[in-house]
C-alpha cells in the first residue's frame, strides 16, 4: 500500500495549561500548546508516514506565526493555510489530578478561522490530490459559515473520489444558540461521509432509532439507522471510557462495518499524563489501519494502542512512528 | 442562612519546598509556600463565600509583607495583622513519592508570632462582630505567651456569643520541654470550645477515659468524657488515614455529637499531589456545614470531599468555590 | 496628613508575556501578569500606605477570580469588582532587547469590562468616602460604554469634593472608528479633572492652541489653554523619554501649575528590566506628593524616582514602600 | 565493624533527561545528571558511611570537570581520576510513563575512559588500602583496553585481600561485534571475584549448565555451576522485577551463598519516579550489609529496600543514610 | 522581483547551551538548539519570504527526529535531508557575560553529516529549481568527503545558472591536520562563487596578495587577487567587529563589486543576548537584498541591521520578517 | 613553586535569592546559594590549584548535608567540618537592577556555627600542615565564642609558621551590641596577621591614626600604623569600588606592602551578574600570587581580573581555572 495523501479542514487553537498539577494561575506560568481535533489527527496521520496538509485558517500576527510554525514542526504541509482578520481561538486549561476533574475555560470567540467566509476557500486547489479527508464535528458548530466550509470540503471531496471521515464529538455548549439546526446540518455532512467516529449519542442527533437501556443495542440500533441513511457509510468506530478517576481510565474500541463488528481492548491506563488528543490519536490510527488494508482487528488494536499511548505524552499530538507500536504496547524500553 | 464572619488566630510559616520529586537542595531550587493551619482554614472559608479575618503577627520585614500578600490573595482579611519584631518561623520539606516518606526540616523558633507579647492583642477590636473563631493546638504549644493569647481568644470570643471550633493536632515535638503542662492548657482552652477535632489520641491529652484496643470504642470513650468535661462542646469531629503509600491512601471521617454519630467516606486517593492542608480543608467545610444547619450527613460528606480534593492540589489552601463541589465529587470536567 | 481613600476606575488585562528575552512563543512557555493603567496606579498609592480602591469588571470564570487575588495582593479594596458575562482581556508580550523594540499584539476585544452597561456602575456606593479618584483615557476610548462610566464616576467624584487626575494617554489605535468623537469625549471629562498627565499631543487633542516646533513652547501653550478652558484643572504633569535603545532611557518630567513650572530629571536608565506601568508609577508618586502638601519639586523627584525605579521591576506595578525610596535614590543597598 | 574503603572502576556518563513526562527534545530543555553503575555504588556506600572512592577517567574539559565536582557532590574521593583526551560519554533520556516505555539514545562511543590505554591505570596507587572493589561487566564491554584494565584492577586487588564484587549486566547491544569473546573475558575476571551479581541470563554467559523452563531451577543450576568454577566466588545475588507498566513494578531478590539461599520481597512500587540506578543502590545496599556481617536476611532485605527507595528519587544515584533506612520501609515522615 | 528559490546545504549541530549566565552544568539545566551557518541562513531567507531548502545528512534517531521538526519549523523545506548512520554533532555552550568570554566544547565529531559518502548526495533532485545555493567553509573543513559534497554543490547550482554564495569563514582548529590542503579546497571552491563573504584574512587562505599593516588596503588587494581568480565572482563581503566587552560591540560592513565599495554602519550594540548566528543573518540580509536587485545601499544596510537585531535574539536564526525591518532599525515599538 | 596548603575558618550560609531580576517572593521561586567569605576564598584557591579545605560547623539535619555537599563540589576537603545542634544561618536576597539596590534580609541568629563552643574546634588536627590560613572579620562579629576560636586559630597557626590573611569587611550591623569590644577583638587578632584586607575604615577600627579628607593619605596612614602596631604584617591589600549603578561599576586595587606600593585598574564592570563573592575572589587571588611568589604587579593584577569576572559569574564563588586568567582578561572565546 502506498502512503495516503490526506488533508484535514477545522480550526487550531491555542491551549495555555498550568503547569505540572497547579491551578490555573496559581503560579503566573503557563504553557502554550496548539492543537484541534483536525491538526491532531493529521500530526498523528504524518508521524505514521503519511501525507498530511492541514487547511484552516489564522491570525495574520505572531500568534498566527507560531501556530504555523508548530504545524510545520509536526510535520503538516501547511501550503493550505489561510492567514487574516479575527484573533486566535484560545483556551485556559489545568490538567486536574486524582479525582479532580480537569478545568476549561474558553475564550475561542471572534476568531480568525469562525470570520472565514465559506467562499475563500479554495477547494478545488486545497483538496488537489488528497485521497482522504478528515473532519469533525466541531467546525459545523463554530457557526453557519463553518458549517458551509465543512460540507463544501465534504462534498468536493467524495467528488473526487477521496474517503471521507468524520468524528462527530457533539458539544451542545459549542453549537449555543444553534442546537436546533445540528441534526441537520450534522446528516447533510454525513450524506458524505465513509468512516463515521460516533458514539450512541452522537448517532442520536443525526438518524432515528430506539436507543434503550442496553448501551449495546443502542449502538447497534443507531449503526444500523445510519448505515440505512447513508449510503456511502463504510464504518462506524466509537470509544468506550470508564473513568476511575482523572487520571485513571479504561479504554476499549468497537467497529461495526456494514458486514460485521470488530472489538479492541480493554486498555489500562493509571497515571495518566494528558487526556487531550487521546480520541484524534484513535482516529489517525483507525485511518491508517483501515487505509493500509489489513485485518480490522489489527487497525482497531494499533488505534487504541495509539490512544493509549497518547494518554502518556504532553501536548496535543501523538508523535509515534509505525515501527515504535510494538514496544509501545510491550514496554518494552526504547534503546537505539 | 447568611455566611459566617469567621475569624482565625495562629501563626503563619514559610514552607520552602524542593520542587517536583527531588531531594532537599537536590536542585538549586525551592518554592516558597505560606500556610498555617488556621490561616489554611480561613482560606478554604473564605474560598465558600464567608468573611474571613486572620489574627496574627508578621515580622516587618519583607518576608513578612510577602506572606501578608498571600494572604490577602487567598481572600483573607488582614487588617488585624501585628508588624513586629522577630523572623518568619519556617521549614523545609519534600512531598515524598511511593512509599519515600514526607521529610521537613523545622526551622521556626524564635519567630514574630512567638515573640508577641499576649496582651499587644486586642481582643475587642479583633474579634469584633465575629460570629465564628477557630484555633488549633499549635498555638499553645508554642510556648506561654502564646498560650495565654490562644485562651484570651476563645473566652473573648465565647463571651461575644460565637462559635469556638479548635483542632487539638498535639505534636510531641512542638511542646518540647513543656509536655507537662499540655493537657491543663488545653483542658482550659476546650472549656470554651463548641466544635472539637480530635482523635482519641488527642482527647487522651485532655480527658481521662479508658482507651482498650477498639479505636471506635476508645473515642466513642473519649468523647463521653469529653462531653461530660466540657458543657459547651457540642460536636467532636475526626479523620482516619490508612496509608498504602506517601501518596496512596484512603480517608474516612466520623463526627460525634451529643445526640448521634454522622461518618462519611472512605475515600480513595491515588497520586496524591500534596498532603499539607488536608485537615485545614477538612476543617473549613465542616465548620461551612454546620454553619449552614443542614445535614449533618451533608456537611461531613462535603467536609471529607474538601480534604481529598485538597490532596490533589499544590499549596496550603484548599480553594473550592461550592458550586464546584459537586464536580469535584463527581469527577465532571469543568467546562466554562 | 492623613493617608487618601482613593479610587481608580478601569480595566484589568492579562498581560502574556514571554520569558527572559525570547520571542513569542519562541519557547512554549508565558508569563502571566495582571494590570492596568489604573490598577497600577492604584498598586502604587497601596504601597505608599494609601486606602486604594479598584472599580472594575471582571469575568466571572476562574481568570477572573486569578485577577481578583493579584488585585488584592497589590492590596488594593476590590470589593466593588463587579463579575460578569464577557472575557478577560488580554495581550501578548514581548520586552525586547537592545534596539529590537516591544512587541504587543492586542486581543481586549469584548471583554467584561467593555460589555458592562454604564448604569450597572453604582458611582454613590463604589466612590463612597473616596477623596481622590484616577483615570485614564483608554477608559473612554473603550467605547461608548465605558466613556459614559468614566464621565459618571469623574462627575460623582467632583460632586463628592474629591479631587480627579486624569491620565490621557491618548491611542489612535484603540479609538478606532471612534477617533472623531475623542476630542469631545475627553474635554467633558476634562471639565472634573484636577490632576492631568498630559503631553503637549494629548493636548492638543483637547483644546485648541498653537503647537509650533519647540516642544517646551508648545507644552507651555497647550497648558495654557487647558487652564483656559477647564477650571478644576490645578496641574499638568507630563513626562519626556529619550531612547538609546529599547533598554537605554532618560527620563525626565514637568509639572506646569497655574502659579509655576517645576522641573524633575534627569533620570539615565541603563539595562531596563521593564518598561511596562512607569508612567503609572510616576502618576502614583505624584498624586501621593501633592496630596500630601509638601513642595512640588520633592513630588515630583519622587514621582519621577518611582517611575524610574519602576523600570527596574518586573511585573506592572511598583510596589515601593515610602521609607525606601531614599535608598532607591542613592542606591543603598537595603540591608535588613 | 568498622567502615569498609571501597573502590568502583568503570566509566561516568552524562545523561541528558527530558524534563517531567516529555518526549525528547518536546521542549528545548533538557535536565543534565551525572552516573554510571560503578559510580553510582560508590554514591550509595558513601551515603551509608563508608570511604569510597572512584577510578576512572573524564575529559580535560569543562564538562569532565563539572562530572568531577558531582562525584565529590556525591561524597567520593576523586584522586584517582584520570583527565584526558577524548569525548565524555552521554545520553539522551525519557523516563516514559503509564505504559510508555523508557527512551535511550546512545551516545557514548569515543570517550575518555575508553581512550584509556590499560598501562595508564597505577593499580598499585589506585588500591592502595582498599578492602572492597566493585566492578560492573559494563567496562569489559567497552573494548579491549577497558577489559583489560578491569581484569588487572580486580586480580590487583584480590592480591591485596580485598573483596571484590561484580554485577554482569550483560548487554548484546555494548558488546557490539565483541559478543564472541565476551564468555571467555567474563569467566577470567569472576575468577577473582567474591560476590556476583548476575542473573541466570548472565550466568549463562559464564558458565555451562542446562537452563530449563523453570527460572528458580535455571538459577539454581547456574549457581552451582558458577560456585564449582570460581573458587573465591562467596555469593550470588540477583532480582527479579515483574513489571504492570513503566511506572507500576514488583521488585524481589535472592541471595545464593555457597551454604544455602535468602529471599527477600516482595515490594511493591507504584508510581516510579526514576528507574536509573536502582540495581546500583541494591548493590551498595548488600555490599553494606555482607561487609557489617550481620544476619544475611537483614543484608538483603536493606538492600532490597534501598532498591525500592531508589525507584522514588530523581538522579542515578541513592543517597539514603543509614539512620533512615527504618523511615522508608515504614513510610514514616521524617521530621527533623 | 520574485522569491528566490534557495538552497543550503551544511551541516547541523545540537547546542546545549546553559540557561541565563551560568557556567556550564553550573546547575544541571541545559537548552538544546539547532543550528547550522547554513541551516540559519537558509532560516533567515524563509522568514523574508523566499523559499528555502536545506540538504544535510541527520541521524535517524530520535535526536534526528527532533532536528528535522525545528528544521521544518523555521520554514525550510526539509525533503531533501538524509537520514543514517552516525551521531549528531553537538556542543556545549555559555554566552559568557561582561567580560568573560563565551565558551565551547566540541563534541561533533563521528557524524552523520561526516559519514555520508559524496555519491550518496544527488545533486540533480537536490538542485531542481533552485536559483541561489549557500555554502559555508564549515563543510570543507569536516573532512574530504565533505569537501567534495561541497565542490560537487557549488559545480552542479552554477551549471544551473543559480548563484553560489559561500561564506569562508576559516577555523584553524576544525581543519586540524588538514590544513595543508584548505587553500586548494577553497580556491577551488571558489571557482565557481558569485558571493563570497570573506575577511581580508579569509582571503589570505585563497589567494595571494600583499597584506599589509593597514586592513582596508590588505582587504582591497586580496579583493583585487580574488576578482582576477575567480572570473564568476562578482561582490566580495565583509563585516568588523569591535568588541568592548562580551556583550558590548559595534558592527560595520563593506561590500566590494567588480564595479565599487558600498559600507555601512556602525551599528552599537549594548547588552547583547546572544552572538550566535549573527554572520548568518547579515548573509541571508544581503543574499535577499542583491537577489531583489535595489540599490546596493540599502541591502548592505538592511543585511547590517539583521545581524545587528539577530545579538538581541535567543536562538541562532534571525527570523524577522521583511516589513518588521524599519520598526527594528527605529527602534519602534511593534504593536499589533 | 608548590601549591599552597591553604585553609579557612568560618561560617557558611544559605543564601535564597529571587530568581532574575524578580523582588523578594514576587513569584514563589527562590533560588538557593551556599557561601561565605571564607568558604568563596577557599573554593578560590581550590580552582587555581590549591589544597584547601574549610573549618566550619554545620546543623546535623539535611540542610547541612547539602551545604556539605556544595563544599565538597567546590573542591574543598571538608573532613574538618563539625555537624551539630543549631539552624543552618541564612539571608534572603534579591540582586536589583539599574539603580535598585540589592535588598539582603538576614536571618542568620541561633546557628550552628554560633553554638559551637570554642574548645570543641581542634586546631592541632585542623590546621595539620597547612600552610595558610585565612581569617574575615565576619566570624568575630557573630559573638564571643566565634572570636575566641577565631583568635585561637589564626595564633595556632602562626605557631605551626604558617602564614595568616584576614579580611577585616568591619560591619556594625553583625556587631550589634558588642560594636564596644570590637576594636580590641580585631587588634588582638591583627598580631598574628601577615596580610590584611582592609579599608581605610577598616584600619580606623584597629588602629590609631589621622584620617584626613584625601582617602589615599587616610589610607597610607592607616598603613603606616597598622605596620607599626603589627609586627607580622607584611601587607595590605584594599579595593575601591565607584558605583554607576547596581550593576555597572568600577574596580580598582591598593597593595602596600612594607617596603612600597603596588595598584592594580582600572577594571570598568557593565552589566554585573552578580556582586557577591567579589572581594573573595580577590582575596582568594592576591594569596594565590603572593605565594607564587611572582612580581606583585602581577599577583594585583590577576586579582583585580579574578574580582572583575566574579561579577559575572552567578553563584558565591569564583571558579576559574588558572589557565583561563589571560582569556578573561582579553576577553578571547574559550573554544576547546
Amino acid at each position: 500500500m502506498t502512503a495516503l495523501n490526506a488533508a484535514v479542514f477545522g480550526e487550531v487553537l491555542l491551549r495555555l495549561t498550568a503547569p505540572g498539577r497547579e491551578a490555573l494561575l496559581q503560579s503566573g506560568r503557563l504553557e502554550a500548546w496548539f492543537g484541534g481535533a483536525e491538526a491532531n489527527v493529521a500530526a498523528g496521520l504524518a508521524s505514521l508516514g503519511h501525507e498530511a496538509r492541514i487547511i484552516t485558517a489564522l491570525p495574520g500576527n505572531t500568534i498566527g506565526q507560531g501556530c504555523l510554525g508548530e504545524l510545520r514542526r509536526n510535520g503538516l504541509d501547511t501550503r493550505h493555510v489561510l492567514r487574516g482578520e479575527g484573533r486566535m481561538g484560545l483556551y485556559f486549561h489545568t490538567s486536574g489530578a486524582m479525582r479532580r476533574p480537569a478545568e476549561i475555560v474558553y475564550d475561542r470567540a471572534h476568531s480568525a478561522f469562525c470570520h472565514t467566509a465559506p467562499e475563500r476557500w479554495d477547494w478545488g486547489r486545497a483538496l488537489d490530490g488528497v485521497s482522504w479527508l478528515h473532519l469533525s464535528g466541531i467546525t459545523p458548530a463554530l457557526g453557519a459559515g463553518p458549517a458551509r466550509a465543512a460540507l463544501d470540503a465534504a462534498s468536493a471531496a467524495r467528488a473526487r473520489g477521496a474517503q471521507v471521515s468524520f468524528d462527530v464529538n457533539y458539544r451542545p455548549m459549542l453549537w449555543g444558540g444553534r442546537e436546533g439546526e445540528a441534526a441537520q446540518v450534522l446528516r447533510t455532512l454525513a450524506a458524505h461521509v465513509t468512516l463515521l467516529f460516533a458514539s450512541a449519542g452522537d448517532l442520536a442527533r443525526m438518524v432515528e432509532f430506539e436507543a434503550g437501556p442496553d448501551p449495546d443495542l443502542s449502538l447497534a440500533a443507531g449503526a444500523k439507522a445510519a448505515f440505512a441513511a447513508f449510503p456511502d457509510l463504510a464504518h462506524i468506530a466509537t470509544t468506550f471510557r470508564v473513568s476511575r478517576g482523572t487520571l485513571d481510565q479504561t479504554l476499549s474500541a468497537r467497529l461495526i462495518s456494514r458486514d460485521g463488528v470488530t472489538d479492541a481492548g480493554p486498555e489500562l491506563m493509571d497515571g495518566i499524563v494528558e487526556r487531550i488528543g487521546g480520541g484524534d490519536a484513535f482516529a489517525a490510527g483507525l485511518i491508517d489501519g483501515l487505509a493500509r488494508g489489513g485485518a480490522r482487528e489489527t487497525a482497531l488494536a494499533d488505534a487504541l494502542t495509539l490512544m493509549a499511548v497518547k494518554h502518556s505524552m504532553p501536548g496535543d499530538q501523538c508523535k509515534v512512528r509505525r515501527e515504535d507500536i510494538a514496544a509501545w504496547r510491550e514496554g518494552r524500553d526504547l534503546k537505539r
